[in-house]
């Protein structure tokens, strides 16, 4: 089906191309590209996915942007656009013979780990939900790396993380590890983690997990500190049926897909506080490409590699400038506004993360922001009655100062002319999607 | 009752003396002789407990070697003994809703949060044990940081951690933070964390927790980076009634415990592997004091406060040695041997971590290895028929390298002349004991 011929060799032992890869959190953002971009480049797949996601995204009354079908038509679609086929197991990682059972019965290759709760405000909302992102994430991970030992330790976990783990030093960010000069002796350490949520402490625990496990049992492990994705289309979305979410609620949607929302909505663009916070962003094709290059690449049996998996630098600001600038070439009138910050974190810092690993590797960069933002609005406002039914959900209200958002995040009301958030607004399609 | 006369001050707005002071776990090994100190010195002491440890030392078929009465006896006990009231909740920090009402209807100065799983080997039997233990050990510390938030933000925590967060750098290890000089630039930031154990990472989640509750809400928290602790009496302890546990099984007991033990058996002592592993050591009596000092030198508020809190360090070689010479002294002919170490751990390392903060408080030794390791000996050469029954315990089972040391651990068998685990060796408080 078109994937680029590529030459069979081997890295430490594993084919390069032709791999089996397990994974997980298939039906999410980038687990479905991830997925798509690997068949495409002729390795074989097989997810695992227990639509969690879906779930959490309709308890706060948001959807995606995006109209996601339902599982099964997901599968078929690959069968009919592709002509590939899709390995699938429903399931939980919470339940460990469930994943030891995929890992006995799979043997893959490779593992690419993505079924964590994956936002910081939802992880703030309260005690349980800290409580359900810290135990939930931890707990599939910790799973996942004992049925590995038990079930396939030859295999390579790519495990998810954030550029969040390292928050936002005074210093340079090591990709990973860096060289102590402390009292006249030295070593080279794990670089400090300072996260700003329960949600990216959860990853600095994994992090902990991971390093841990691929000591004591020789595993094959990469841990990707993955910058903030932007973008709705990789290469492989050639079909309205393959379209991956569009987050934009305060708690799933990120910074950026939050502004786009607002321009399409007529809604104020609103950077949180001063505005000058910076992180790392890639593109959701190149996130995908660094995904690929990670598996085809495999570090040595007991190697715990990390990789600072991002393009480049942008500050909150910035974003809201080149989604006003967009708006404006679209005939929309953008405003921009700056709210109080609901999160606690540094308004003005130094930011300079290392990120040679994946060049090194072989990864070039295949999308600017600009031209991306340009797609997403196009996206948009296609999509824009399914934005319209929700405009309630994007400004924030989870506030990282209290200890119980959610009375505040109920109070929310859906504007008088749209559907109730649980019903559906339009299509077939619409029950599955969140 | 023989309190000494402490002069009231404030520090950072808090009393010194007459505190109320809050012990999760008071039923634990650090737990109990914490109580007593504390009433002791004129605070008053509420306890938590569910009673988990006394239940998973029954599990791997062990006991204390000292009799632990069961709760009611010991709270009687102390009202006898000591002339002093010890309050008590008996519930889990797994339930959010307890842990709130407990804070709000006790609104403690201080709360000592000693309620973890705290073995290393345990942690290690199999998946579902390495899960326990960082679920359980994760959620009770986010429970009491949001119950606190809610219910008494005024309220100085003390968290127990370990030295075994930092692992063995081949630097100096600072106490909680450092500067850090990279490409040029300088911060200080958290000393970084390679823990030994899934139960040492939970301690080390445990520590992300608290300093990033203390930024976002303010709170006053001290994370004790605590030394091994060994030792059975403290002055408090007046009376058999009065004792601690001594765990001796591989699984809870530590590397002294268990070389005592093995000398007054007649087994030989065993040091795992090179036995050259460093770690810092303090006396029961010491760790008491400088919990004390602890609760009442308050941080202010929103200050994340790291005390390393040992008081000497020793390789495993130096301990097996001084069991020996008192063993000698004591007429008994101990023999030291080295089994393959179980863990994955560095044998041969350097180990110089700063300890000089409790000094500065005021933290002076009252207690010496040579004198407690006697005192232990002559209090367990009077329990010796308790470690008899369970000397198949001792020996080690649970390996770091494996996934699943729990066959392993069931296959041991009692000494044919010992009574079953779990049948009642001796008089009536054996049945609570584990």
């Amino acid at each position: 089906m078109g994937a680029p011929q590529v030459k069979a060799r081997t890295t430490h032992g594993r084919r390069v191309t032709g791999q089996k890869v397990l994974i997980t959190g298939i039906d999410g953002y980038s687990g479905w590209p991830l997925a798509l971009h690997l068949l495409a480049r002729g390795h074989s797949v097989v997810g695992l996915d227990n639509f969690v996601t879906r779930k959490r995204v309709r308890e706060v009354g948001s959807w995606s942007a995006t109209p996601i079908p339902s599982w099964p038509r997901r599968q078929a679609s690959v069968r009919e656009v592709l002509g590939k086929e899709l390995g699938f197991h429903s399931g939980d990682l919470g339940d460990y013979e469930f994943v030891r059972r995929v890992l006995a019965e799979e043997q893959p290759d490779a593992i690419v780990h993505l079924a964590e709760q994956r936002s910081a405000p939802y992880s703030m909302i309260d005690v349980h939900h800290a409580v359900d992102t810290q135990v939930g994430n931890l707990t599939g991970t910790l799973h996942l790396l004992y049925a590995m030992k038990e079930a396939c330790p030859g295999a390579h976990l790519v495990k998810m993380g954030t550029m969040g783990e390292y928050g936002t030093p005074n210093v340079d960010i090591a990709e990973g590890f860096f060289e102590v000069e402390y009292r006249g002796r030295k070593d080279t350490m794990p670089f400090p983690r300072q996260a700003g949520s329960w949600y990216h402490w959860s990853k600095v625990f994994d992090s902990g997990d991971v390093m841990f496990a691929s000591r004591i049992w020789k595993l094959r492990t990469t841990d990707v500190m993955q910058g903030v994705i932007y973008g709705i289309r990789t290469p492989e979305i050639t079909d309205d049926r393959l379209l991956t979410r569009f987050d934009f609620d305060e708690t799933w949607g990120t910074s950026l897909n939050r502004f786009i929302a607002q321009a399409v909505l007529g809604l104020p663009i609103t950077p949180y506080g001063k505005g000058n916070q910076r992180r790392g962003f890639i593109a959701l094709e190149d996130s995908m490409q660094s995904l690929r290059i990670a598996v085809e690449n495999p570090p040595a049996p007991g190697e715990y590699r990390v990789l600072n998996q991002f393009d480049a630098a942008y500050s909150v600001n910035e974003l809201a400038a080149r989604t006003a600038e967009v708006a404006a070439e679209l005939g929309l009138h953008p405003t921009i506004e700056h709210p109080e910050n609901p999160r606690t974190e540094a308004e003005e810092h130094y930011y300079q993360p290392v990120h040679d690993k994946l060049v090194a590797l072989g990864y070039r960069r295949s999308r600017e922001l600009t031209e991306v933002v340009r797609e997403i609005f196009r996206d948009l406002r296609r999509y824009r009655r399914r934005l319209e039914s929700r405009r309630h959900v994007v400004e924030p209200t989870v506030r990282w100062s209290s200890a119980d958002s959610r009375p505040a995040l109920d109070a929310r009301s859906p504007p008088r002319s749209a559907p109730a958030p649980d019903a559906p607004a339009s299509g077939t399609t619409e029950r599955s999607t969140a």
